[in-house]
This record gives C-alpha cells, structure tokens and sequence, in this order.
C-alpha cells in the first residue's frame, strides 16, 4: 500500500488462480442489506470461486463506489470483509475507492494452488460419484422466507469452502461451487467434461425447513435451481469414497453422494420412484451453451 | 476462462505487482465519452501503475457494468481495451459483467518484475535528479479546451510508459506515474523518501499549445497541478543522466530533467526568476498526509 501497485511475491512455482467479481445495488444486494454481511459476502463469493479451483486464497483487491463517505457503514462493512479475510489468510493489497450513486463493490482475489493440480470443470470422467458439500436451497429460500433464520444465514454469510476445495485436489476429478444453481452448475461440469450427469433428487441436502414448509415447487426450484449457496459441487472416482468420508468427518462438513455421471450429454433428475423430473434452468442453460 | 478462476503460471522467482482502478460515469468519464477511448483508458491508468513500479504487464481482468446490453458500444469499448493489451502482451484473464445505471467499470491488472527491483516511491535520495518523461499539463487542459487535438489525445488516449519503465528499474531511485498532477505526485515521493524537491517550472516540458494560449494561470495549473498525464515522474542520480539521455533516443520518449531533490522536506516550485511559485495541489496535499 502506499506505491502505485502492491508488490507480491508468490511461492516459487506455483500456479496463481485469479477470480474477480462486481457487486452492484440494487442488482446483487438491497439498498438496506447489512454492511456487515456485505463485506463478508463481497469476498466470500470470490473465495469460493477459488475454493471451487483447490487453490489457497492469498491476497484480494476492493474497490468500492459510494454515494458519500458514510463511516459507519464502511466500518461495518470493512468488519465483515476483514473478519472473513483473516480466517482464511488473506491479505487485502490494494483497492480505490470512488463515488457514485449506487453502492458498488468489485474484488478480484488471487490464490495459489500446486502446479497441475488446480481443480476444473473440465475434469470429469464417466462413472464419477457426484458430490456436494453442506446443503443446497436455502440462500434462494431466504429471498422467500427470510424470516427463517437458518435460510438467512445462507443467503448473507455464505461460508466459503476453502478448507475443502484445498483438500479436493487430489480427490476430485471436477468442481465448480453452486452459485447459479445445482442442475446449471452441474451442467457445466457436464458439458465441459463431455459427459452426463444424474441427480437423485431424494439424495440432496437440504435445510430441515424444507420439511415444514410443505411446498413441494418451492423445495424443488430451490434445491435444484437456486443459487447463492456457494457449496461445492464435484464428482469423484468411486475408488475415493471412503477417504472423502474420512474427509467430511475430519472437516465437520457434510459431504454427501447426490449422482453419477455417464456416458453422453445432460443432467437429468430422478424422483424418489426413479422418474425423470422437469426442473428450472439446468437443462436450459445447458442447452443455450451449445 | 470457462472455470470458476483464471489459472496463470508466473515466471518462478519474479515478484508480481498489482494495481486496481474503478471508473464510475459521471465522475471519471462522461455518459458521451467515447466507448474505445473508455476501453483504451481503463487499461491504460493500470498499465501506468505498474510502469511506476518497473513491472511487466502480464494478465488483466474487466468487471463491467452497463446499463443495458449495447453491443455496438462494447464492440467499440474492447476494440480499445484489446488493442492497448496486445501491444503491451497483456491477457485478459477473467471479468464480470452486470448492469447498473451507470457504466462502472473495474480493472485489475498484474505484472511482473525481477525480485528486489521494483521502483518504489520511496527509494529517492538526496541530490537526486527529478525526470519526466513526454509532457505534462495536455490532458488538464483538454478539459478547458477540448478542440485542441493534441490535448484530447493526451486526454482520451493517454500513452502507458511500460517500457520506460521496465528500463528505469536499474537507472532510478523512486518513480510514480502523474494521474494526480506533477506537484502532487511529486510530494508523494518526497514525503515516503524523506527528502525535499525543488522543481524549475521553466524547464517543465509541455504542450506547444500553451504557448499561443498566453494564459500564464491556466497553464501553470494544467503543468502544476493537472492530473492524468499518466507519465513518469522519477528520481535518479546525476551519474545516470548520460544513460538516460541514451535511453530517450532509443525508445523515441522525451525524458527531461526538471529538478532536484535536497535534504529536508516539501516541494518547491521556482519561477524563471528563480523566486518561489504559488502552486495548487502539491504542498497541501503533502501537509494533508502529515
């Protein structure tokens, strides 16, 4: 800080993953949401993104645009980002800071991973286990119900999964975190990976609100289609089940087998009985990439 | 691209240097401003932080708002963008884009130097030359007068020194690039290096245009104080000016000597006369950071 640019000097021979991401008003966050959990959110996202690489966050940029000097808010706000950054051991190197009329907030984050083993989408392979960790629905069921305390804390302190994806590395085959939503998540997974994906619909996680909430379009839409939970998704040779399982025990994170994967093209979704279900968006957006 | 994060191997050994800018409509452009100037600047105020600190440009990353989908307009936006990265080797790595009413854009750009040769702000000595290179005050004075060509160049299409400054790493003792303005940026080396700085404005290089202006407030505050120049403003010791002056010729960039520093602290500015100047900017500036 203080020079033009901040200087870094990266553990020699490693790979560097770089992510970055733009939080605008009114788009990504209320004009009320708490600064606390925007700060923290801010980053969060980034870290994920490299969680879901296997790399190990280092340093992050922010630059953020406000209305007004408002000091009580960037207190709050700086509480949050910082709380997160120093769990995980990032350093903030640099950012800018301007005006404009709609909060605006915008993080790039830089990790480390080792040569070669950077986790892709591109990675899976046929008969992989699909995996995913923690639970799925509940940020989109926040937007929803936000009186559901546990729903809330998905959707404002998400909780990036670093820890994991570092540990994933020489475990999965393929990973990407659930921000756009289980089915198009997976999808790209499949496609980059040429190959198709099947959910057991029963199998995936999901907060115990769910159950009694009684509303089976609501459940469906969020665990199959909602985003914001910032798990990771990834799949996995058989052979790897059981160390995966040591893994989630030692992590205190569940991990759990929700699919596999196949020879050909789509992700499709059984139902209890077996049957293919409809769903939003996967199936779609896999489509509009071909 | 395609995957959660970019996924780049540094030369081993090299350190890295970072910088980041946001540029919000209506406070750092305006809403006409024209779409490939804006893509050429936002990369460009980048690559000049990192030629102030000697670094070689290597990767880039764009998160870009817009307040609706314009294709011609982002056309026009990355012909600028990309043809500024190509000629300094620069890969886009990674972005983001969102919508907010106003156009924000945010750039990270990286770089790479040699370890230990990083030019820092406060690395000027006593007695040093104080250089700049090209001319100062062209783009403070398009915002006056923007029919004058050679302004709004210097203005819309300001030049990175990217290879002045991969060359200065051996020859200079502090560098900073002029976004600020001259008595501004000035200060800032001054203070970190704790030394004082004396500048002879006559000896000032600066657009032709000045002269047939013959409005000696304007273009003192254009040359003193006018911010966006984006050139290199750098200290080096005497014994280095016959290699400097070397070092013009061969990369074709004016590089003048326009004063020098002393022990003690503060900036100076001499008339022709050399009787002290009144100048905007730099002094307050250096006591606001005191």
């Amino acid at each position: 800080m203080g020079d033009d640019c901040a200087l870094l000097r990266p553990d020699a021979g490693f790979d560097l993953a770089v992510t970055t991401d733009m939080l605008v008003e009114g788009r990504h966050f209320l004009p009320d949401a708490e600064a606390r959990a925007l700060g923290h959110k801010a980053l969060a996202v980034n870290l994920s993104d490299l969680a879901a690489m296997g790399a190990t966050p280092r340093w992050a940029t922010l630059s953020i645009a406000l209305p007004s000097v408002d000091a009580d808010w960037l207190e709050r706000f700086s509480a949050g980002f910082y709380a997160l950054a120093e769990r995980h051991g990032v350093d903030l190197i640099g950012g800018d800071t301007t005006r404009s009329e709609r909060r605006t907030l915008s993080v790039t984050a830089i990790g480390e991973v080792p040569p070669g083993l950077a986790l892709q989408r591109s990675g899976a392979r046929e008969n992989d286990d699909i995996w995913v960790s923690g639970e799925l629905g509940g940020a989109a069921l926040a937007l929803v119900h936000p009186e559901i305390a546990e729903a809330a804390k998905r959707l404002h302190f998400p909780e990036p999964r670093v820890e994991l994806g570092e540990r994933l590395r020489r475990l999965a085959h393929a990973a990407i975190d659930v921000s756009d939503g289980l089915a198009g998540d997976l999808a790209h997974i499949a496609e980059r990976s040429g190959v198709a994906a099947t959910l057991e619909y029963e199998a995936i996680p999901r907060p115990a609100a769910f159950r009694r909430l009684k509303s089976p379009e609501l459940e469906r839409n969020c665990v199959l289609s909602g985003g914001d939970d910032y798990e990771l998704l990834f799949t996995a040779p058989r052979a790897h089940r059981a160390e995966l399982e040591a893994l989630a025990s030692e992590l205190e994170i569940a991990l759990t087998v929700i699919g596999a994967t196949s020879a050909g093209a789509g992700i499709t979704v059984l139902d209890g009985a077996g049957k293919p279900m409809a769903h939003r968006g996967g199936f779609d957006h896999f489509r509009d990439q071909r």
